[in-house]
């Protein structure tokens, strides 16, 4: 079994897949007569069409059964796709760089400490949502617009990767 | 003292203010073979310019004091506003329909249940932030770009209204 490797989620880490959405060490400044600071453009939503829009989603989540093998990942080549939790729930988080079809031995693993949202940059691979809990919330926020924007791509069985994921279960 | 009403944070009472993020009486759809539920598009992001980008920001508030004076009001007329609770928490809301000037007659206020998150229209009057608790984190999408984006409206004393609020404060 090839087991991923999960890493914190930073900025740093996470730079060739898109923006890591949190407070810490990010730029902020004093707004509404300084009751408010404002951490400024964390994100960045990618539209590929000029006719397309920025939409705001909820996705409710259950957990899938870990350990998980990594038997796909899905990009979106005509938008990024942000993923922010609502409760401050962990999640665990699977990439690849964008490339015509994704490199397992590129694969990374992160894990969110439920103040940490993510942005997908337009076409980077990813897994679909690895909820830690059942019911739980993430605000969403990607493209709609004309035209496919969601490719998939499965992996030989010898390229498969697994995630434990059971040390970051609560229940 | 003129005090504002507080109402339960409809998607059809707040319809003329903009649109509500939550997944209560929302359309929703399985993806990812079945483990999420997508609440759809619950939200359009609004820019006024071709080159302008919409973007993610968190808003760290801090709670005003209550009972408050509405004195203010401001907007942004080139682009909608979306603030949703990264905390479950409860916040309230002061609103009037967008026009030239806002009418204090026309204000109307609402609590959040602290599941619902709201998009300000284009050009919607809002009072800044009105967190219930210190340190609260907010999920703000709204719009980069050229041109200035905010209009304040103060209001003459006798048009004052007072939103009481302190029912809404855990501490």
């Amino acid at each position: 079994m090839k087991l991923l490797k999960v890493e914190p989620l930073t900025k740093e880490a996470f730079a060739a897949f898109g923006q890591v959405i949190e407070t810490e060490s990010s730029n902020h400044f004093s707004i509404n007569n300084g009751s408010t600071e404002r951490y400024h453009r964390l994100a960045d939503v990618e539209l590929a069409q000029a006719d397309d829009k920025a939409i705001i989603s909820i996705f409710r989540a259950n957990r899938l059964e870990y350990p998980l093998d990594i038997k796909m990942l899905e990009r979106h080549p005509q938008g990024s796709q942000a993923f922010i939790p609502m409760q401050r729930q962990r999640f665990l988080i699977v990439v690849a760089p964008p490339a015509g079809t994704p490199s397992a031995d590129e694969i990374r693993a992160f894990i969110s400490d439920g103040h940490q949202g993510v942005n997908y940059g337009m076409g980077v691979w990813h897994h679909p949502i690895l909820a830690l809990e059942n019911d739980s919330d993430y605000l969403i926020v990607d493209r709609a617009g004309e035209g496919p924007n969601c490719d998939e791509h499965f992996f030989a069985d010898d390229e498969v990767f697994t995630l434990d994921g059971r040390e970051f279960l609560n229940n």
